[in-house]
């Protein structure tokens, strides 16, 4: 949760006369994502977000983002719609940070998700695989295995503090992961982030996916990875295989996976554990309690990383 | 900025089973109070807030509370009407915490309000105070002479730390205001921390007077005081005559101060202002990192305070 920068209506008003969305009636930060400061709109013309980005979203990377988010949602995937301002851009400046509108989209996210909700998870992310084949702009993604190695850098001299032998453990899996990592799947524009916070619904039916900001180029099946590790982990770090078969089953409703991207799939679901082990550990080392943010445990991902790691082939994900 | 509870959509769905609100389709934590969590609610019947509240407020008072919203909104003034649930209550309990749920008010609060809005903020105030008188509860204000008599214990080792000399200052106001403080004044049920936060516009009109958690029975003037504190200060410590007379005009419209009420108007705002440095200052020394509030600083009720000293009568104010 997270509202770094405030912001007064008075300003709100100056920067909304920039487009035509009318008068806001109602304006309110709200306790959503980590990396920006959000706030709810509502005006005569419907209901938005506002985003404000903060330091940890490159600016080089808004243009990817939004157009990602236009291009998805022209394709009928749910994500926010960037609202174009008068003078035909998707971001000004509010409060020195660059700022955009989104069309708010209804919806709740779930913290239990069934298998309803995870053979749905699925399928949405073969729609947004799908929808984002024509996507013409590229971002690399900055968390993978070269991202990796810089955080077990930079969090090499306090991982022990968290568990011991981990600067260890991690040291280990940075280097045989960058070994083994595939580099010939299927690849297109992946969320790369897609928890169960960032998909909405209504009635058990999903209306939104939300928070775009790790979207990036990079191979489809990872994208498979980081949601069996998002969705289907019990609370006490059990696998549940029913949510995993679910929602691998939901996928393949839109997008068979290859022979390669089965194969594969134990090892990146290994890096994507990796990858939320290694960005937790670091807020969790690096917290800074003026952000009003309070990191998640590390520890929840080092489970789910030995598990992978146990694994012998996609069948224990229920392919 | 709050939101302490973390609370699922699977919990709410259990506490919405005992209210008639149909399905809830939005559901988000926002950054309003730093007593309460709050969520932004919507179901298919409407918006609601739903609070749960945290220690900081006294269980005990909720029935006041919440009882003197009810009365309010009866008497139209637009304050948030707690839902009753099917049971008939206004409070359950949800993830162990009291929790209630209210009607949203459309509006939004403004950080730099001119005349107009202080002089609607006055006659606002005014209707409240009216419509209060035949509320038939009663609490006594916690945060008056006795209240910042403890607060100081609290704060006086570490007042110093803040500012050179406050501890003494503390001490003598203290002492001075509970020998001088009046006692035989028009008392009512008033709200007590009637900041700009807490009054919603929409097109420069009032519609909402939230946030009634400070609410108690006092003496009335001593609500305007706390209002002249809260509206008509500029961010460099000056005060705005304008707004003054404005706020102290527009309570005028609805109530004449008596003229006991007139000359007690310097003492009760150099009150007003020492209550609200004093519990700044607490939340400033104690401030807890994991809370996720900013805290605010209290040196600039300090200002205020100097200069309620050096006002000699009421006419300073605008009257």
């Amino acid at each position: 949760m997270a509202v770094y920068t405030d912001v007064s209506f008075e300003d709100l008003k100056l920067f909304l006369a920039g487009y035509d969305l009318g008068e806001a009636h109602v304006f309110k930060g709200i306790a959503e994502g980590v990396s920006n400061s959000n706030y709810f709109l509502q005006t005569s013309t419907g209901s938005y977000i506002l985003t404000l980005y903060e330091m940890r979203v490159e600016q080089a990377d808004l243009p990817y983002y939004l157009g990602l988010m236009q291009h998805l949602a022209r394709h009928g995937v749910p994500c926010p719609l960037p609202v174009v301002s008068r003078d035909g851009n998707v971001t000004g400046i509010l409060n020195e940070r660059p700022a955009a509108i989104l069309t708010f989209l209804d919806g709740v996210s779930l913290r239990r998700p069934t298998m309803l909700h995870c053979q749905a998870a699925g399928k949405a992310m073969a729609e947004f695989h799908a929808a984002g084949m024509d996507f013409a702009q590229r971002r690399n993604n900055a968390l993978g295995p070269q991202g990796w190695k810089k955080l077990a850098g930079d969090c090499a001299d306090s991982a022990d503090s968290v568990a011991a032998g981990l600067r260890d453990l991690i040291a280990g899996e940075v280097a045989a992961l960058a070994a083994l990592w595939p580099a010939n799947l299927p690849q297109g524009a992946i969320h790369a982030d897609l928890f169960p916070d960032n998909v909405l619904f209504v009635n058990d039916r999903i209306s939104g996916i939300i928070d775009l900001y790790f979207a990036c180029n990079d191979s489809l099946a990872y994208d498979v990875a980081v949601a069996l590790n998002a969705w289907c982990f019990e609370s006490d770090g059990a696998f549940n295989l029913t949510n995993g078969q679910a929602l691998i089953g939901g996928y393949q409703s839109g997008r068979k996976l290859t022979r390669e991207e089965r194969d594969a799939l134990p090892l990146l679901c290994r890096g994507a554990a990796l990858r939320f082990l290694l960005t937790r550990l670091y807020d969790w080392v690096n917290h800074n309690p003026e952000a009003l943010v309070r990191p998640k445990d590390p520890r929840e991902f080092l489970r789910r990383l030995r598990f992978h790691r146990a694994v012998k082939d996609a069948k224990a994900y229920g392919l």
